[in-house]
């Protein structure tokens, strides 16, 4: 595939007029061909015109329409090949293997939402039938369904160049769900976006599908994002990044005439748990396998583990020794560009600078690239001092030395939502966990044992969300098939000609989907 | 049931010290005792800091023990009998008949809760089994439920003193996804709110619950709704009333340093689309009925018909003449209080001043009571004149006269988000409806065909919601079962012992509930 250095609007590839830029080599920081240029105000309004205009016919295909077009996303980003791979690897810095597997990820995405779409539960379907001879009064004929909000805007992720990016997750969702997307590519890997937005512009015209269905526009600074956001034809908007992004999104999302729903995955420190029997039983294993997750990606994941409670003794010292071994050879990271890096230096600095922090770990450090680290403090300063909670970018971690969980009952009360919390424990831990779990559901979208949060799988009970401000909306999750939801309202037909009926709450069940009827769920009828 | 005047603070009754006010008989304006107490900022507190107490243990409780409890709560206002009838009576104006349906409708409500409860597909559950042999990588065992997202504020209607006040909808769905109620009580009808929440404490005292699982607060003016929704240990909000109201705790909930979800449902002119074959057909008699549904409980629904489209021609002449006729025998009605009145005075005066509008018909009038009235224009000057198409609480209408449905489109997709919009139609308009269907389902959260939208079913497939700004999120309804999903958060454990299981999510499913099981909807095991 020839790079231009062109947005996608509609069918049409088009030369940005606004401040070009370029794409940049993350390991070397030199620029790459060819260069960039930024979405105009017209720009965004020809996208969202367009994408408004996609929205009747798009939503009124029917689901197995919609799944084919997801699987043709899928079979041309699949088709991309090496050609992708490189340019992502050079873009973002990240290892060959993980951009594969994220390839792997993010198709493998399209599909499970193509299964979703066939599936039908999503549409959450209900039927209560009339009933003419109630008293006092009859019940009317009352059929539910979902539909879609209307366009979306979505903003890629510099972390996910694939999987939470151009036809990432929330654009994958939003598809499904029936709404056209108009995508911000991330700057920080523009060759890469277009390379995905040209296969997903391919799939929309060999689908057949209204051009609006899906535009991809770039741009530098925050106007372009601004006006997205601020546009009315837009409905809904998905974003993963930075706290400050996300929150900037959600003010002029929620000051808009309509207000719409954002959907911003921000910050976390997911805090892991590191119990008294698990470290007396693994405590060198633990520590070694920490700095495994604390590292991967150079630490730029969203469930990267960056704080750590754990019960003093000698389990402990044998983490925190394995630990500091596996850092010292841990070699230094390329971050995904100038920009993160600099902002991980500067947290590390300040941790550094914190009165009651020592250091207890540090990886191998190289110009431009970004050392591990790992600190560590007790209960008491972590409890005064409230920037210790705060999430560093990147491969940085806080251990916290605990002596009494119920003491820490409180601060762990006082952490800010997080999208996972870990918990390292034995059968022996179990009557402590037990006490513990109610607070930490209260705290994130995953707890998880025995294991580390980076890795998220994509399935039906996965949640990649939890309280603020791990995300702008605690109620939905942007990794896995309830996605989906977020895209979606109900509406109810009452006393609807049959004729007119949608097929998904018609009597006949055409789309073959479990439904409640009358309250009941029921399964649909044999093929 | 003796009337104090105190407000409900947990298990205890409390005299208000802030600004003091009485109930008013409606029809007559004259004082009803008791005066009832505002509360402070330190009341506010206390029934805060009781909720977040009461939180952990009200949601660990089993659904069968909310079941029993909201089950209780509906016994209570049974209960009440006639004092309570009475006391609603008098202080909404509302007719008698009216007034006693509300109430079997409030206890049947929290009875549909009850069996939902048990019914359990509210949460959500899904299990993704372990597969530890799969390559590349093993997938975890994920397991997903619905949890509560803490306690809830609810703020009482005006116009429905019971179905939408202190144990309405709102607080129906709250308490049963596990969220614990503070109460704001409508100054309006403050003795019909104390008598319903000593009802509900009583319920709680005999349930065994925590007090804070409920409390009920007064007061008037801003102070205490916006103290309430600015509280951190409030998750959630509750409101159905105007929409300057609705929009000003919007803007606080989001200002918040956590900004937490608003459920407002604010207002909506229900637009009504007389097609020609239905005005041919049966026009004067749905001339009638119209008038019914207008004038019903003085106007005051939130889905009371205000709108008009039609189709000019002898069955709109029909229909005009007979829902004049129909008008002028109208008793004036007896408003909600003396703000509702003054604000319907006020609207209707706009709408007769307004230039290109035509007066088609006129109730009785009398001192201090509400006439319904009946005007018409054309779709030209509607679509130039954008406060016709706004909201005038009471028995107002527009008609507005329309000769051609597909240059109508851009007129109605201007509209703004409506809770209802009815469709009167024949087999003749099929046609028609049928292209006008995909931008009405764009507008409203219902669509009716040949009834009235006033008279909202509470059953599983009921959506009262629809886009801004009928609500503040077009993403939920705020009648029937699915309303239980507001106040709903997902959860994810992944690999957690199956000792620490919460009963959803266990393999055994005890609580008998549907679950997704990779991906599939599996019926629970039999009895």
């Amino acid at each position: 595939m020839e790079l231009t250095g062109e947005m996608l609007i509609g069918a049409q590839a088009v030369r940005g007029e606004d401040k070009a830029f370029k794409g940049r080599d993350a390991a070397t920081g030199a620029e790459l061909e060819p260069s960039y240029g930024g979405a105009t105000t017209a720009d965004v309004d020809r996208a969202c015109a367009l994408a408004a205009a996609a929205f009747g016919p798009y939503r009124a295909t029917s689901p197995e329409v919609r799944a084919r077009f997801l699987e043709l996303v899928a079979d041309k980003i699949a088709a991309l090949g090496d050609a992708l791979t490189d340019r992502a690897c050079a873009e973002t810095g990240l290892p060959r293997p993980r951009i594969e597997g994220e390839r792997g990820r993010t198709a493998g995405q399209l599909k499970l939402f193509a299964a979703e779409l066939r599936e039908g539960s999503w549409q959450d379907v209900r039927l209560d039938p009339a009933l003419p001879d109630r008293k006092p009064l009859p019940r009317p004929d009352l059929r539910l369904r979902m539909i879609p909000l209307g366009p979306v805007a979505v903003f890629g992720a510099s972390n996910f160049p694939l999987a939470f990016s151009v036809a990432g997750g929330d654009t994958a969702s939003a598809l499904a769900a029936g709404c056209p997307v108009v995508v911000k590519g991330h700057p920080a890997h523009p060759a890469t976006s277009e390379m995905v937005g040209r296969a997903v512009q391919a799939a929309v015209a060999e689908a057949g599908l209204p051009e609006g269905v899906f535009s991809m526009l770039f741009g530098i600074g925050n106007r372009l994002g601004e006006e997205l956001v601020a546009d009315p034809r837009i409905k809904a908007v998905g974003f993963t990044g930075s706290r400050a992004g996300g929150l900037a999104l959600a003010k002029i999302a929620a000051a808009r005439p309509e207000p719409i729903p954002v959907y911003a995955e921000m910050s976390s420190v997911n805090p892991v748990l590191l119990m008294p029997g698990a470290l007396a039983a693994r405590g060198a294993e633990l520590g070694r396998a920490f700095v495994g997750s604390l590292t991967m990606g150079a630490g730029q994941f969203c469930t990267n583990p960056g704080l750590l409670f754990a019960t003093p003794g000698p389990g402990l010292d044998a983490f925190v020794a394995a630990a500091g071994d596996a850092m010292g050879d841990a070699a230094a990271g390329v971050m995904l560009h100038a920009g993160i890096l600099a902002a991980y230096q500067k947290g590390v600095e300040r941790l550094a600078e914190t009165r009651g922090i020592e250091q207890l770990g540090k990886g191998l450090t190289a110009d431009g690239r970004a050392g591990a680290v790992l600190f560590g403090t007790d209960a008491d300063t972590f409890g005064k001092t409230p920037h210790l909670a705060e999430e560093v970018f990147g491969a940085a971690g806080l251990l916290v030395r605990n002596g009494d969980w119920d003491a820490l009952m409180p601060i762990l009360q006082e952490l800010e939502g997080q999208l996972t919390i870990t918990i390292h424990m034995t059968e022996a831990d179990e009557p402590l966990v037990a006490r513990l779990l109610p607070v930490l559901e209260t705290k994130a979208g995953r707890i998880l044992v025995n294991g580390w949060p980076t890795g998220v799988e994509v399935s039906h009970a996965m949640v990649h969300g939890g309280p603020f401000p791990a995300t702008s909306d605690s109620r939905t999750t942007s990794v896995g098939t309830l996605a989906i939801r977020r895209f979606l309202r109900p509406v109810c037909y009452q006393n609807l000609p049959a004729t007119l009926l949608p097929e998904a709450v018609q009597d006949a069940n055409p789309l073959r989907i479990w439904r409640r009827v009358d309250g009941v769920v029921t399964p649909p009828p044999p093929a």
